[in-house]
């Protein structure tokens, strides 16, 4: 197997966190995406959709697309479980991944992508050139101090995200939340809980990936 | 089990089709998006996000997300298998699911919402109230344009979206290109392989879903 990575983009971190926390240590290719070697052709040939992390198999096809890539880790690496132990926690972790993208990693996408002065044509990542849309810029920021405060109160309710248990969804959290500080989006002084789980999952050695 | 479900919406019907084709019949209680029930105590006690399909379990408690759903009855019902029947498999239909909701779903979403007369201060689902911003539904469209050549050439290579079995990404695309006869983009005439493959999902009992 190979990782196609970029070390500075979140969505790839996501991954390399998952790795960190099994110890699953594979061949990484990084793709420069300040560059753009990601639209070259050589790229498109392993993931048509342009963009990082994709995991190319042994027998050259690719899985892109965080979650698929992980699902698939995990059935090779199984320890520690981070999409769940049973079939209604592995619904749980999907079910807060999931909602973790939309309400935050693509708020703080839309705020970033549609205002950052490197990025004027290319406000969608992809192969295609799409305009920046300054007011999505400001409607995601609204939605990401949404999204603090809707997994504030979810995290009062309990250590992780999906339950009691470090998983997938907690990673994707944290990548957002460093995300966030691209747009200079801290996490508000009042969100208690959410500061707690920040700290405690920013101080595992995986965090450093 | 309770299904909360909206007849008329796209999103639910990704699970009404799952659970078509499993022969899957459970309790169903219909939301009325149109006079604003998703936002009612009642239902906010259910699902906090306000929107449908959610699935209350028999302690009380709910899973939403329409790939937490599935994922979830494809445990208890793995007949026929939806979300493939390998790892590899497993993976794969993810990878697909996930494109298709961003590159497909999203975008029809953005194109309808922010300039549909009803979604005056609706622009997004939730429960928080966004003005529409009339440039994003133009680039809505535009992005539907790719989604359909995007998988029009992945359905060149086989019969199905994830390989050669019919699985939720199917599902999850046959609701998409639906959805967007609301913003009148039928597929293009010459998508040969998206027509095909369109016609073939929608001749399956389940389509009336």
């Amino acid at each position: 197997m190979r990782f196609y990575d970029c070390k500075t983009a979140p969505s790839p971190r996501r991954v390399r966190i998952f790795m960190a926390e099994k110890g699953i240590d594979i061949e990484t290719v990084q793709v420069d995406l300040g560059s753009g070697e990601q639209f070259a052709d050589s790229f498109r040939e392993i993931n048509a959709d342009c963009v990082v992390p994709a995991l190319q198999l042994d027998d050259g096809s690719c899985l892109s697309e965080v979650i698929a890539i992980c699902h698939y880790l995990e059935a090779l690496y199984p320890e520690p479980a981070l999409l769940g132990s049973s079939d209604e926690e592995r619904a749980r972790v999907l079910m807060w991944n999931s909602k973790v993208e939309q309400q935050g990693l693509w708020a703080v996408a839309d705020a970033f992508r549609n205002v950052a002065k490197g990025l004027k044509d290319r406000a969608a990542t992809g192969p295609v050139a799409y305009a920046q849309i300054p007011e999505l810029a400001e409607r995601g920021r609204a939605r990401v101090l949404h999204f603090y405060d809707r997994i504030n109160q979810q995290l009062a309710k309990q250590e992780f995200l999906a339950g009691e248990a470090y998983s997938i969804a907690d990673i994707s959290a944290l990548v957002v939340v460093d995300f966030a500080a691209w747009i200079k989006l801290a996490v508000p002084e009042d969100a208690e809980h959410l500061k707690r789980w920040h700290e405690s999952v920013s101080s595992r050695p995986s965090a450093a990936a």
